[in-house]
């Protein structure tokens, strides 16, 4: 990896990160920032959500029902070109369903592929999340 | 993309068939082969699989508990560089519990991350696979 592609690093994982916080929060905005505008998410429970058009929509759905209180590890951030990454994550906590205050413990896992748009910025391309306990 | 390059789409998308078939037969050799000694599976249920020695025990497990009848279709094919590639699937069909004989439906989506060995073959990175219904 050359000094201009380990120098992209620190930017590939803040993706991830500000991804995984807006989430926690249930920032909408935030969430859709880190998006590309073909950017696919897969999660449990529905059929993927293709395109900015879609995510817009699916996310205040899931917040509507569900409060989540996840904490994140970074398990690790590759760059696997110029401008293509992933980022590999895991997070712990619990989810309320706030209909009815019913709270679980849950554990996610996370697959980021991120990739560096024409004016620098790394976005998520795809992003696959499954439900590991 | 040049033409070295879209002549790899067709091994790219056969690792991922040979993956998605190769399980749904229960042949843990087939889909071991698919892998990359450093392979990690993210699936639901389970903490992540990370590397050939435990992507060995795993699969075993699953297939003692549950007969997949699943039918797969291949969503994208993208080559991100000249070594790195990603599939995007759905599959859907039922899974009998075999201790019970309870069979439901359901569907999950897939999201491969390849890369191409030394040798010039297609091998699954990472993969994480959501359960969708």
């Amino acid at each position: 990896m050359n000094g201009s592609m380990s120098g992209d690093l620190a930017a590939i994982e803040a993706t991830a990160v500000t991804y995984l916080t807006a989430f926690n929060r249930e920032d909408v905005a935030g969430i859709l920032a880190t998006y590309a505008d073909d950017g696919i998410l897969m999660a449990p429970g529905r059929q993927s959500s293709v395109g900015k058009a879609q995510l817009e929509k699916v996310y205040p759905g899931v917040f509507e029902r569900i409060d989540f209180n996840m904490a994140y590890e970074i398990k690790e951030v590759v760059q696997t070109c110029a401008n293509w990454a992933f980022v590999r994550s895991a997070t712990t906590g619990t989810e309320t369903i706030k209909a009815t205050g019913k709270v679980s413990s849950s554990t996610y896992e996370e697959l980021f592929l991120l990739r560096k748009s024409a004016d620098g910025v790394w976005n998520i391309a795809r992003y696959c999340t499954t439900k590991t306990s």
